[in-house]
């Protein structure tokens, strides 16, 4: 999986930051996460295909998370877009948009769903072949979802090598991709581990953002391979960030060591520190292994 | 006057170019029109103070003149705004603000005031001691305004060296720039053509975007020193341009010519043209004094 990170500070957009906005690649998918201001501006100097986007997770309607969708909904209709986008973001959202579009006189000539989001539980909002999406529901000021990416798992790997001592027909080899034993020619029964290797590891992607200090994520984010946790302030500021519903860098780290997540990406910066650094040292008080996002970083796991 | 051109290019927002935004500065007034995605970053960019804009002005509700209002007036209580903001808008502009800060359960700490406009006539806006703002009606596909603005016309100026050789008392200088004849203390009446020069000429500028060809606005700008008309098109463009409601460079310079403005200046350019030089070109067929506003260009007329 890859992951560009359009934005990743808080509040307002700023010459040298954006607000956030995130593009996660899952094979063939292009699954955009939060819209601020300027995000299809981030789109195009990352050079990722607009027409490749067809799904949008908004996690809630605080303006740097949304206040992008609109124009980029107006966009992809300048741009001649015929295939259908499909918005999964909290009840209102609809609304808003829409209300956008109609005091221009103007609908989209592309099919566009809202999936409104209102559940306090973890709910299944997209799945296919490849890939589920689960909703992670946050502790902020108003209602917010994080976002658990998740690959289905793999078929098995048949093994070449072994499967060329047995007389097997074309048709067994879906079968051992799909674990089951398989019968050779002259009538035995194979077991399947004897012809196939692991599957490749499936991969996980955990977004958290806005949140407050929130235990009750960390069974649903267990073992990821990535969480992009928010860390707004530094634990000097940890009254604030309880005031505001954010977390801090150590409280990220904390959620990522319960949850035994294999690597914690920070972001979500309050703009007032200038060196980020001081995020990576808090964090690793209690966690290792913790990259920071900025904008315009792209990342593979 | 200065003009400060954030934005002039029609449709979507690129890394390249701006959608439709402006500042005009009047004395101590930075009036903001129009406030496509991005004018806030544009603001920055340019260094324009966010607290000296307390009036803004929307021609239309087409996203690439408003989507950028939301997050401006979010960022305003952010900075910690106290004065007071008055938006000057197409009804429906309060409906489409209010509703994205509710979703996002916030309001403004400061006063903001919407003046929503549904007149098909020109109509005073602003008014104080300096300066006048109308709208001028035009002719798009969805309720649009142009604004004019005006500066009142400023008071005669006493020639200190006249003065010097009649006794007057200081209360008499006000009775001067006022236009008024003033008696001497020992009785005289002089009249004010005598003690005065003209007033510093009185400066004007008018904002037309976004329009179709549209000959009833001459008399409202007739002879204004400055007059912004969009020019999204040229003239091998002319079928587009009609069916759209926009203006071609020579339709724009057409009515610059009707109005007998000082200076034209072209923008609101669509993106499917490389060289701006065709607009002046083009404009010039039937207008001498154009000017082509690029994004990030000031002007001190």
């Amino acid at each position: 999986m890859k992951l560009t990170v359009l934005g990743c500070y808080a509040a307002t957009p700023r010459t040298i930051s954006n607000p956030t906005s995130q593009v996660i690649e899952f094979g063939k998918h292009l699954f955009l996460i939060d819209c601020g201001e300027g995000t299809q501006i981030q789109l195009r100097k990352l050079k990722l295909r607009f027409s490749k986007i067809n799904h949008i997770f908004i996690s809630h309607l605080h303006g740097d998370h949304f206040f992008g969708l609109p124009g980029l909904v107006a966009t992809f209709r300048l741009l001649g877009r015929k295939t259908p986008l499909h918005v999964y973001g909290p009840k209102g959202i609809k609304e808003a948009v829409s209300l956008l579009l109609k005091l221009g006189d103007s609908w989209t000539n592309y099919p566009l769903y809202f999936h409104e989001l209102t559940s306090n539980e973890s709910e299944l909002v997209f799945e296919d072949s490849k890939v589920t999406v689960h909703t992670i529901p946050l502790d902020h000021r108003v209602y917010t979802n994080g976002f658990l990416f998740r690959e289905k798992t793999h078929p098995r790997r048949i093994d070449k090598n072994k499967i060329e001592n047995y007389p097997l027909d074309k048709y067994t080899y879906q079968q051992l991709k799909d674990g089951k034993d398989v019968e050779t020619r002259d009538g035995r029964m194979i077991p399947n581990k004897e012809l196939t290797l692991d599957p490749k590891p499936s991969q996980s992607y955990a977004f958290c953002s806005d949140t407050a200090y929130c235990e009750s994520i960390v069974d649903l984010i267990h073992k990821v391979d990535v969480l992009y946790h928010e860390s707004t302030f530094l634990s000097s500021e940890l009254e604030l960030a309880q005031k505001t519903k954010h977390s801090t860098a150590l409280q990220a780290a904390t959620i990522a060591s319960k949850a035994k997540v294999d690597t914690l990406l920070l972001g979500h910066y309050s703009t007032r520190y200038g060196d980020l650094n001081s995020f990576l040292e808090e964090a690793n008080q209690v966690f290792e292994n913790v990259l920071l996002a900025d904008d315009g970083m792209q990342f593979e796991f």
